[in-house]
């Protein structure tokens, strides 16, 4: 009854996925990993009794022993590991990206519809927020009619100095363009990248912040100030505009501080903290989908969705104008009903 | 058609009231001041264009200049004033308490019910503020049931050194005492003071805070928190418990802003900064309705009601039992509604 | 020492603004008024005590019994009104717009620094209710860096059937971009207006909401939701995003009540609602700056510039383009210290 | 690696830790069953893969197949089964209450103490809710000075029809004297149950609500708001006021919708829906100090004391006197930090 999951890549979020299966969650536990640093991958392995280490992805996804796969390593190995475990015949949870190119997903896609079923499922986390859920649910629920814009802010306190200014949009923004598509079950149709003011703390030749306006097929437009600078903490705001009504993101809840002057809520430091929950609802999902036969979540089309805008809106954030997304036709797997939540098998 | 008034007490609350009839109000101007200081008074009147400065109140309310009297002074000396200004056939507007004893304000009761008309209005300016209004209106208006607990809290961020442990009572918690007795249209049968663990800034022999439980005839209890060293801030809290909902001040309006970890808000600093708008619409309120002939507003009964409830609050304080309130019975002209707000001739 | 005002103009703004000099402020009284409508005239004349009714605008300002005027009189009709009030040497309180065309306003600028003295002051309220200038004293003040971004939402319940698309820039906006203007004491650069769904409630022809996009010329992009079928109240918001934190106005204070299910708070169901005090405080200014002899408050450079922002707004309406905004160079009347609060004499 | 955890009593939060140990926590299973209505029982295991069902809960708790024990049967049955438990040296964790008389948790804490080390954990959930810790931590962590009050609000939707008015102290309160004692890490000394107007949803010869007033041995008063028939929500507020500032609940966050003149965000429906994640972090502390060989959370010294206040309560709830709460001596098996979080083998 217990699925045994091999993780490829034991980095921070890797780590993170292995205490949440080992630690956290129900009806799991860890049979395998391996990561690029072999090292790191025993330190991890040290902790969970009954982890084997192997040297390579391929061989985690081989190991008979291994029910479902985790893909938490460097964004361009996805394709790989993605492609491996549909070729085993093997359920994948990949973080995003889905892949880091266009053609990668494609082949992804490919793959997944000539097997027939669902197997692969991409972690945009924010759809198992409660906070996000509650949100969707009013928007859906359609009480305060039809939605007709949505305003976000994506505010990271800090970047290390690996990150480069298109990082903003494939790391960052990413998960913004995948809550448009999902709020509003809908595609993206456009997006356009607007540069104001810099901040001093952003590196040079690095425009930070930027607003970023998305516009679904169906109009609704979306603007979306992503900082990477932000410095206070990591702060994540939401708002959807109805013809009736509006529905916000709330501040966080906790202890409420009256000092010296002022009333004082906690902005979350990190997004470790903001979406523990939403990790914890989003993995158990999974190992609940694959136990029962299939899987669940965001899909490889809107893996492959996602990484199309943010190609795009790096093509507007060099053109400095609104640039169409185009997406290839949706195969019948993807149907709208199989982007929702809900084992598919 | 403008309303001459004459102050007696330019200390503090003088000198803010003497701002506002110059500087803020419609309809008003100061025509005489004085004070136990006089010096002090000629200050105050060489910022107001056309006022007179006389050396005691009784030459004030004299002044045929002088249509109605505002009295600002010690509170030991409002019982001389109030009743002159009676006799002189002149409104007042008397800052609380109407006076120290429940023996003085009976004598001003007396005096009104003699003159037969009222003529006395007492500074309580919570009936005033718009946050007060709002959460009478929704327990008067019936929508969430019949009141039936009232939770509060009244910090001061510190007190000056002469401040004495029965102010407490008699300058700081006498405003929830009129709040509960106008928010419930009712009297107050009894009152118990708890003592707990005393704030290491309290002087020597005084308790700080203090726990006051009021008791409406009609049932309803009302836990009072009196603090006055709070030090972070003046911070008025209240809330309303219904039979099917409740109703709460909110936290202040202003800018929010985001920093370091927190997002926090102003708490006001001050009695004046927290009920500036309070004061201007109760005196306001006052103007017009002398000069429309008549007052408006909390009346010597209100005053008197309020300075037995201290009294006995201060023995409850000292006998650590719980006291009842008797009062005199209630004379025809401060029937129920005569205390609402509304001129009356 | 009372300021004897003549009021051009009693449409709802007019008789507010009669009422507010008549009841609420200090110092100030109506002196005469006139309306396109003189039986309307009449009866708010006959309100106040004194006050007598005009033919025309023209009258009003000759009137020797008239010290300053205020124009509330259809936007078309300004700036005959304001040119006569200057060339008269009285001072003149205009409500926004300070005229309806760029060519216009050079008029009246021209005509202010022929008469080498500000004699307009132009009515954006927004600088002076305290929830705007909270914020601003944040951004100024520096402790959460230099200003970025800033996002305001302008929602209005509903329009009148008269109100047409470009209204909502000229007649809703318009705050904003002033807003912005003074928020960062800069000129605007540029205009972007996108349109995306259209809410059912929107008459034909008519895009709402709209997503403005200001650009300062110092690089700071404001994005406005502007939307006058809302619905469910007049809600303003606002946000500036700096280096190290953001501001933003808080929700209304008020009553919170909890009933089934919910907390909730009031949002304002009108301007008049969310501006009362902002109102009353911006022409307290300006009686105390023209009793003082001067003038105060957004001049009518500001006029000027708010004026050739919303006619390049509707520009970029109609063009879906970026529009820059080009302005006259600024007469040295009104150097930027000029625009600021205070007495100007 | 697994814990086999045997629940005694398959009711409303029996089938909901049933629910928890089976789909939600990690490194447990549900092993055995058993309650009162065996069919119940029967029903509740068939969804539990693995699990027995057993007749009485001696059997459940002598099953060789169970590593532990959950009891969340009848109250009045604890004891025999919390006995029983330590007896079989098997780990227990209790539901509140401990046991419903002082004496039969005198005979637990005698048992606990004779077998010379913790076996006990008692389901004080709010100990484990991400708010009241993150309370706890600034209280603790002096940032605002020593603790002074506390205000506290416990609101129950509606009971059931058996609900009884000692129900109110012994059901609901307990909660509110565990987190006293729990947050001031002090004992209490004294409680007085005062009784205002009754709410007309309250049943006949049944307060409701009542004002407890609990005393912590160091003077903290504690004003605790126990209604059980507020109508609109599961609403649990709280406020510690100490020397330099104040903590409290903030409203939960979620979504906050617009519409109709307000904005408002959700108040939880149940007991279930406000603390569902601190019942998550609960147990599982539970699960992860049983398989490290130990226990945590509150002790039998908890349940003991608690249940001792309890009992005081209703004596002060009849004799509506302020009544002395006394406790035996503490054995040294529960040394303060013993009462602490942290496992203690």
């Amino acid at each position: 009854m217990t699925l045994n999951v091999g993780v490829i890549g034991t980095g921070m979020i890797g780590q993170d996925h292995v205490r949440r299966l080992t630690h956290v969650l129900s009806g799991a536990r860890v049979a395998a990993v391996t990561d690029v640093d072999l090292e790191r991958a025993r330190t991890v392995a040290d902790d969970v009794p009954g982890a084997a280490v192997h040297e390579t992805g391929a061989a985690v996804i081989e190991d008979p022993g291994v029910d479902a796969v985790v893909v938490t390593s460097w964004g361009p190995t996805h394709e790989e590991y993605v492609l491996a475990a549909i070729a085993a015949g093997k359920q994948v949870f990949c973080e995003k990206p889905l892949a880091t190119t266009r053609a990668a997903c494609d082949r992804i896609v490919e793959a997944e519809v000539a097997a027939g079923r669902r197997m692969v499922m991409v972690g945009f986390m924010r759809r198992f927020d409660p906070q996000y859920r509650a949100m969707k649910a009013v928007v859906t629920g359609g009480e305060i009619g039809a939605p007709l814009l949505m305003h976000a802010s994506h505010r990271n306190p800090s970047v290390p100095d690996f990150f480069t200014g298109d990082m903003t949009i494939n790391d960052s923004t990413v998960h913004d363009i995948d809550v448009a598509r999902w709020m509003f079950d809908d595609e993206l149709a456009a997006v356009t990248v607007l540069k104001g003011r810099v901040s001093r703390k952003a590196k040079a030749g690095f425009h930070d912040p930027l607003l970023v306006i998305l516009e679904t097929a169906g109009g609704v437009l979306v603007d979306v100030e992503a900082m990477v600078n932000a410095g206070f903490g990591y702060d994540i705001r939401g708002e959807v505009v109805c013809e009736d009504g509006t529905v916000e993101l709330s501040e966080g809840a906790g202890a409420v501080v009256k000092s010296a002057g002022r009333y004082a809520g906690r902005v979350p430091a990190t997004w470790r903290e903001r979406f523990v929950t939403a990790f914890d609802l989003e993995l158990q999902a999974w190992v609940d989908a694959v136990t029962a036969g299939g899987t669940t979540g965001p899909s490889a089309w809107d893996g492959y969705a996602t990484t199309v805008a943010c190609e795009t809106g790096l093509a507007a954030l060099s053109s400095g104008k609104r640039e169409p997304i185009v997406l290839r036709e949706r195969p019948d797997l993807y149907s709208k009903s199989g982007t929702r939540e809900g084992v598919t098998a």
